[in-house]
């Protein structure tokens, strides 16, 4: 089959490799339909983390079930499935509660990034413990929105559930990248009287302006801005999703006394410098956390059913598997309205 | 002045009668500016509750001060306000936290049913411990939202509050009378997948649609329907907005396992029949209550504010104060699509 | 093998019966080490359930697996553990999450009451979904605490945390039977300041007292007592363990303005008299339910470990299973200090 | 009147001072029963901050109201009181609530440290806006238990408030100081399994065991211990009570993958190198700010009376107020035992 791999900072290809099997009894291998680039594969294309050769890349991917275990009980070939991109041992008694990040034997992994689990830019992937991390695209979910659904919707859903959102708030929204846009919608669930939008491309602000934001631009004094338009108090809860760490100290100056701060931009700063004295004086909250995907499904498939939550139009671009190594530089570049690719293995 | 005064059964009068005074050093009088008519005040118009002669009904109501007792401190004469329909003594260390109705003295009070407190359906209307439970019309709140701030748009907020929304559930609402359109607009800010509207009046369900829920038809099989459209699960909460002994059945028989009823009708029956074994096995949460007006104000005057809820459609009918009869006949009869009725008293 | 069964009413008998097998490929059959008789068993002992021939009673017991189905991963022949009393099917996504009375396909069921789900009040008792119902008896928790957590101490957890207890608040607690006295063990871990523990024995409130509440003899008035203690309020929240409509009658009246009610006693009246009207004014949630025993395991586990929790006194007597008609005799009696009776089929 | 006056580092002098005077209408004058010095006091007597002349310190105090305002009405010369040590402008609307920190007008203030705010470690304080801050002395609760509601009794059930604590967890506690022991009283109060507890100080540990705790001496490897006794997870919650950068990173290296950390201990570093990398995989909540005293003594006045917290024996030296010099000599050596100091300005 072929698969997206890193060959060194800024050099994808698209390869031949050998074809996956199962894990294990309890695994099974997907034929890709669509996959697509996040944000935090963005960390691995600069060259931030190791890889090792021909290891596949990409956490988000869905895809028709065409080999399982002996073990696997509640999927069979031929099954239209979505994966959660964030898995645990499966076995243990957290995993069986579907706690993913609380996995009792080891660190939850993602796809593409930990070791020995090869991602799904790639025409077929490995999914350990099937029956507890695969979902069936339900009816009425759409191949994009499932593929939103294996990770950056739940994150986005997550930044905006830990930020402690009740009617009638204030909330501001740092980065109106997809995982911010994601955050946008998600915070229009909680009931807030205003949604403040920040970032600096125009194209992100207007997109957030039409879902309901209001746009601030980051280049101005967003501080004062906020300041001014909740009479001094600032807004009750901030989302953050750029993981700079200007952004994740912008947002616990902004925030209000007794609000909170969510973080979902991915900051693995070990000495982020923290304004611990304001936090103090403003009774913060401060919540930061790799996503728990599976849990969330629960709540965003009716959303996605009933209409209520429309996500898929953050894909701004849609190529070829092959053209892998061209949608990573698009992506990348941030330029002419891209905001999310998704990739076609069959294309 | 002139004021709205119960004489019997369906038999409402528009009388002269005595100006009013302050209560005492902390009272105000207000010139009544807008009044509106509650599904409550038809309790008392058709009999149920007695009324001494000369007593103004309603509760719900906006005006100007134009007189205000020696310790009042917060108000002066010619602010534009609004008044909690319901009041507690304001003394209280209850009231000092504007719990209005956990008031240590007494039970809270209505205007215009609990007796020593005139209603506002009138010119002009005496406020006691106006520090505590009248509200400076906000900034960009009309005068047609500030008389829904008195009573049932909090109620309707405080039904949804009540019924343990989370993200992603199944809502049903049982009567689609004005408070229902409040709790509908207020379960909207709570992220439910799907609102059930329930109602026998095809221009109220067409309201609902309008509004984003799904109509049923009171008349059809409204448990075969949401079984059939929820797995066979029933919505996670069902608001009650009716107050008879049947829909509060219905609610209950209804609502998931696991789920919560909230009634926000007004069912006064001392002996209203529980099936107990049902909510037995469906572990029920059942919520009931006399909503606490001013404790709701702190979210609702913010989406007021932007926008994010527009209650005020539910006005169908605007009449002078002099033809307040007519207008509760017409309230009465729920005809011609006869919603909520609002008076003024300078018409 | 021997089990009790039910004859008629107040007629149970140790009778010989064929031994269990799995129920299919995921059951386990357990021998058991003890079981014990639940206030609930009395309503099938006083002839209010049907039961058929040669059906064992009893839903809480413990044991040792004796034989597996080869479908069961997590038990092996040898270990020794204990069963949730309550069981869904353990295969739909409600049941994998361990949400045992949110079963998809059918209502929960109870050993022993539930149709083709005999008791284990036996030497030996079949358990379907072995992987899901079952809990090895924990390091440090002894067999008479492991019987206890089958379903009276989750049930009194479950009474506790229903009633939304906070630091510093005021309950009462209506019946100190052994469910009453687990809803106080349980109401402990909540802070309150003070309980209150209603009943009409001398030995249950010289328990209930011991165990830091309050005794409060139900004969007295009971209303008059708890307003004089609480200034007029009344308890924050009010834990019923009886199950009479008179008694939940009383909780409702009791209950201070926004508290909970919450009731753990078994009350299966479909038309019990609610007095709707009071519960409007107090602005009433109201909580009853049958127990999600394993959800409640996570909590309850650790307590009785480090000794936090010591519910096991509650065992007044100790008998053989041969004399399993004496016990039920006994227990039915309420005499000589009798609160629970542990059956052991091996004396 | 005489005061404890700062006059340089490790320099305090019980001075004679002008007597205080209301701050305007609505203040009042107590002549102070008894005070006490808090650890944050020692920020002030180290030289961390900058204090004018003759400005007399300390923010733990009770007495007799001897002097009132025209406006205060809730109490009058005679009654006994204790202060609030941190206080807000009184009339704003979240001051009128309750919600001393939201102050809309500035920031919360403190006795004895913000400007124009002259502490309590004197014969007499003033105490702007009464009604809002002081409370009459609660009947059941002694004068040294009052002296614990002006700070750090909230302070410690804040922190425990804020650490997410259900029954069955495990919480540790880092640092026994008399914020520490305040702490754990509170965390048991929330039904944890275990309390570990963590000093240097054998007396403090024999006490916090002695208290229900486990003692861990901090000089051993506390990382190690607590995963050994946890299976490896970690703590639910960590409450850190220290201060110090050292044991705030420490508590989010040793809490279990989504738990919560609370800090107490005051610690102001505007740039604390926080390990956000290790936050993010623990899906951390963290939450750190200054008490809102008056809103906490809903909760704790009812626990002092019944008997269930009983903190006092925190105090474990009492002196004179001319004596002021030795006992912050006394306090700052944490020697002999030493744990809390009271001071009686009529010894």
């Amino acid at each position: 089959m072929r698969g997206l791999v890193y060959h060194g900072p800024r050099d994808v290809r698209c390869d031949s490799l050998p074809d996956p099997t199962p894990s294990d009894s309890r695994g099974a291998v997907l034929r890709v339909e669509r996959a697509s680039i996040c944000g935090s594969d963005l960390h691995l294309y600069h060259g931030a983390l190791a890889s090792p050769p021909g290891f596949t890349i990409g956490h988000e991917f869905v895809g028709e079930v065409v080999e399982v275990g002996s073990d696997v009980r509640r999927f069979q070939v031929g099954d239209r499935v979505l994966a959660s991109g964030v898995i645990g041992c499966g076995e243990c008694s957290q995993c069986l509660r579907g706690r993913v990040v609380r996995c009792e034997r080891a660190p939850a992994q993602v796809y593409g990034v930990s070791p020995l689990l090869p991602g799904g830019q790639a025409e077929a992937v490995a999914v350990p413990a099937a029956d507890r991390w695969l979902l069936a695209i339900p009816d009425g979910v759409s191949v994009e929105q499932a593929v939103l659904l294996t990770d950056i919707l739940p994150t986005g859903f997550f930044g905006a559930k830990n930020a402690d959102l009740h009617p009638g708030d204030d909330v501001a929204i740092l980065g109106m990248g997809p995982v911010g846009i994601m955050a946008l919608l998600s915070a229009r669930l909680y009931g807030p009287a205003r949604i403040f939008a920040i970032d600096r491309v125009p194209e992100r602000l207007a997109l957030a302006q039409e879902l309901g934001a209001i746009p601030v631009d980051a280049g101005s004094d967003v501080a004062a801005f906020l300041a001014d338009a909740t009479s001094g108090r600032g807004p009750d809860a901030v989302i953050e999703a750029v993981g700079a760490d200007e952004t994740v100290q912008l947002a616990i100056q902004l925030v209000r006394v007794g609000g909170s701060v969510s973080v979902v931009g991915v900051n693995v700063n070990m000495a982020f410098p923290f304004p611990m004295g304001l936090a103090f004086m403003k009774n913060l909250t401060f919540r930061i956390g790799l996503v728990p995907v599976p849990e969330l499904w629960e709540a965003l498939v009716p959303l996605l059913q009933s209409g209520q939550l429309a996500p898929e139009r953050v894909f701004s671009h849609h190529l070829p598997l092959s053209r892998g190594a061209e949608a990573y530089e698009l992506f990348d570049s941030r330029v002419d309205g891209v905001l999310k690719v998704l990739l076609d293995p069959a294309a």
